[in-house]
């Protein structure tokens, strides 16, 4: 079975950022030292990133700004939209719900879930606000992929279990905390906690330069 | 210079929250085993990671919970209070500033900004918000450490020029967006979207199994 580094999706998402500007700016040429510089790895960190999924551009020539976009697009599984539902409508649900450029990239919302009562019934975006019972119905109707999980950390697991078994097959999680799901379902953790635990590290520790490879 | 990569100060935040649940659980002793299955990483990952920070726990005899718990808190700088700003105080800005478990972690809000004339003089969990102007004067009267952009995508690096000039030495950039800062400055970026975006990979791409080392 094949395994790709997790790091290297990663790098792969922040190299089709850099791109998207690039071609915004009408850039039509790029390098790895380019993409490398602005990504903040090296350029044969940058290659080999790109070598998982085939040869793209030419030596020394680099790369076509639009073809690497395309490609990577289509890496990503961007060249689709995506229906999401939110489990959780507090402030961070409804800030998350609300973020500006969130169906800009085709993730299309579908649901508002939660399972406090003088919540259920409200309007998110044109939403209601249902309880999370709804979700099997829901995630059936609408053909929802991708559950964003916004609840405190004790309801997490709960909502994980809920959006599971009502058939998604990945969770974005913004609780603080380890969900576990069954191996089909991929799990992305958001917490900001842990950026600040590392931003503690990196500025107590100076001298430990991060490694840029 | 010594180098640490990126991952493994990732990994060690993971171990720091096992961890800690450990301990409230009333459990003393855990294993590279143990820990290696709740942080989905192998075995030979936990030990290599905490390799590089010294020898912790016994050879067969695993390692005490509170002891290792402390020792990654002092590692990452958690042993002390870092005191942070917020800049943007849109929707979620907000969100972040009311986020429950916030100061909890020794991370203390000092301030909120924006440069919206009509935010400004809110009352913000007791902070009033105040124009980015202000920035230098809150960060050196508070001690101010670390700055988080919750700004639009067009204005994060603005944001981000205000708090290095203001002197603060790491930044949590929420915006969708690259930022560019001085070396000094250490920058955790926080996007849900990339987040949402690897997900879109890995169900696209389910024969493509995550590498766990």
């Amino acid at each position: 079975m094949s395994t790709i580094p997790t790091a290297t999706i990663s790098r792969l998402v922040t190299y089709l950022r850099i791109l998207s500007q690039l071609e915004a700016q009408g850039i039509k040429k790029t390098s790895s030292d380019h993409l490398a510089e602005e990504a903040q790895v090296s350029a044969f960190q940058v290659r080999k990133d790109l070598a998982y999924f085939g040869r793209f551009g030419t030596r020394g020539a680099g790369y076509s700004v639009p073809t690497l976009r395309r490609e990577l697009r289509r890496i990503l599984g961007l060249t689709r939209a995506w229906n999401v539902v939110i489990v959780g409508m507090g402030r961070l649900g409804q800030a998350i719900a609300n973020y500006p450029s969130f169906d800009q990239y085709d993730f299309l919302l579908k649901g508002v879930f939660d399972i406090d009562p003088s919540k259920i019934g409200q309007k998110i975006l044109g939403l209601e606000v249902q309880h999370t019972d709804a979700l099997p119905t829901v995630v059936r109707e609408k053909g929802v992929d991708i559950g964003l999980i916004t609840v405190p950390q004790s309801a997490a697991q709960d909502a994980a279990d809920a959006l599971v078994r009502a058939g998604v097959k990945g969770i974005l999680n913004f609780a603080p905390t380890i969900i576990n799901v069954s191996r089909e379902v991929h799990v992305e953790p958001v917490d900001f906690l842990a950026g600040l635990k590392r931003l503690s590290f990196y500025i107590q520790n100076p001298q430990l330069k991060e490694e840029l490879a």
